[in-house]
């Protein structure tokens, strides 16, 4: 635990028009007093477990240890997907076992996930369509609390894997794509950023997106005016950008969109 | 009050592109420096104070015992309406008396209101514009500190009624509708969730919608894959739903559409 | 400080589907465990750093003292724009100097900015595309655990101003301009408050948006049933709005529009 209250962080596709985000502070506040929430979205598009996915892994190494994550992108709900808790690197995730989960849990050095099947700690009834309020929200406070991993269910040997898409390599050339546009319309890809530094001896690094030579610069700013720019992002993932505007606009941009790292 | 910081949660159809909401939470930090928040949603559709009066009693029984409400969808802000607090179950609600609050405190067990009358827990001067802020902020703050309810006014014998649809029943069918569309786009009516399950010695249930049959299941999980299903949702009232999809999108749904039960 | 746990109050562009706004949160809770937060917005349009001036101070005074602000709306991101603190009347204030806070400090009694420039207090390394991550971040932490403002970098003597359109007088017309719509579709406007009230002799006050005469009334519920009225707003601004509608969506409004105070 870090100093401090208990500190919980929520990510869901319910939106914040609803009072479903609220229940699941209200629950872990009946059981844990003193939690402190931190929001990291409640509007992953519905249903999006991959979108779910990047964000969580985005956000979560940069919490405190014993942040406890609650995160709830759950088509299966009332189905016979599992729900997990996970310790990973002095956190906790807690979720459905569909891979919403996965990649924060493959970056971490080290974790042990348990799958949840002792209702001791749960609310009773369980709904057929609100598990998170009943089972994950319950689990959650729990383990602000301080309660043990391993009280809540038999260790899981293996998690669902995420459909994520893969980065293929054809000699010089990796082709990647978009896999996430943020709020500011930039295009994150599955490159990793190391591609766009030239190996030594090579002519450089040549770009391309939509039959268009995208410059590589080192920071936003560097582009021109309506130039479309390639930088090593904040992730340590390639992104693709426009200054002072919105790259997915302005090239009509989508998840799935290929991306092209070619050293010459 | 419950263990911990004092707990306000809020629900208002402020939005949240601009400063009001968090202008709420400073007013009550200046004079309960120790306050938490939770924001219940920001997005009632504007002025619709059914809505709100909806989303509010489904997150109210949720929250610990202590936790003071403070609800702004106010027509009439200015206008001579009066302002109520009222505490109900051990929680506390601050509110216009529009209806806003009614259904919340209906479904307690037991509630006392009384209407804002005493200025010395409001801020001075109070603005025609803006009373959530000069007068209702203040009034939660005091309640969440630990004041006294009746010191704010006199108690009110009566609230004014919310304008809510009824469901008709004629012999063995009961006619609802849709009161609320959720952010999932599933259907929540006014049926009550105990009309789904069949009489001993009936043939069943049989569900309407836009002339549609609708079967009834134990989970949104168990419909197919583009059926629309109606379970016994989490509220406590009848909800129709399709798998991996949004009911309100699939078939144009809007508030106000009929629903039929029937027993057959 | 004030009594109770640090306070930091965020304004940001990020939105809220991406991860950003809450990476911010993580950062400062890393370095100063006990922040509490509360959200102003982070639906500031784009790199709009008139839309941020102008909700940020807004909101500030009615903040306690102590509190810490974070502001980024920040278009230069990752060029050689400064990046400011400033302690103004007991808050602190964080963000690019690229206007942003400039309204902030004015309407303070007094204040102290520093320019950014220590990076004994910020994270390494320092992105190129996330200085509000790695720079303003743990600077807001700092501050809110009580550090002292002038070690952060040199006094700044001047800050760069914002470019906010000023009202032009022509003998007793007052003309200014719609600088913002809030989220009820009221008109905030540049006019003073106290240019609603005729002086003493006079015949009245005449105020005109779009060719048409818009009466003064002492609140928003005074006006008639889709009649624009000019009300002295909570922020010392004439606002125009309608009763229970959208005077934005109604007359088609947009910031720039013009809005005309005469003496008669």
């Amino acid at each position: 635990m870090s100093m401090g209250a208990p500190l919980v962080a929520l990510l869901t596709d319910f939106g914040t028009r609803d009072w479903y985000a609220a229940v699941l502070k209200a629950v872990v506040l009946c059981r844990c007093p003193g939690a402190r929430f931190i929001d990291i979205t409640h509007e992953v598009p519905p249903q999006d477990t991959v979108a779910g996915a990047f964000i969580l892994a985005a956000a979560v190494p940069w919490f405190p240890r014993g942040t406890v994550f609650l995160a709830v992108v759950d088509p299966g709900v009332g189905s016979r997907r599992g729900i997990v808790a996970a310790k990973a690197d002095h956190r906790y995730v807690v979720g459905p076992d569909n891979g919403l989960l996965t990649l924060t849990l493959q970056r971490a050095k080290r974790f042990t996930a348990v799958r949840l099947t002792n209702p001791r700690y749960w609310r009773t009834p369980v709904s057929a369509t609100f598990q998170a309020r009943d089972i994950m929200a319950p689990v959650a406070a729990f383990l602000a609390s301080g309660g043990a991993l391993t009280r809540l269910g038999a260790v899981l040997s293996h998690l669902r894997p995420l459909a994520l898409p893969s980065v293929r390599q054809a000699g010089s050339t990796l082709r990647g794509q978009v896999v996430h546009i943020d709020a500011f319309g930039n295009l994150v890809t599955n490159l990793p950023a190391s591609s766009l530094t030239a190996p030594r001896g090579s002519r450089g690094v040549a770009v391309r997106y939509k039959r268009r030579a995208v410059r590589v610069v080192s920071s936003y700013a560097a582009g021109g005016p309506s130039e479309l720019v390639a930088v090593a992002g904040s992730l340590g993932l390639v992104e693709l950008a426009l200054r002072n505007g919105s790259a997915a606009w302005t090239f009509n941009a989508a998840r799935g969109d290929e991306v092209e790292v070619r050293q010459a």
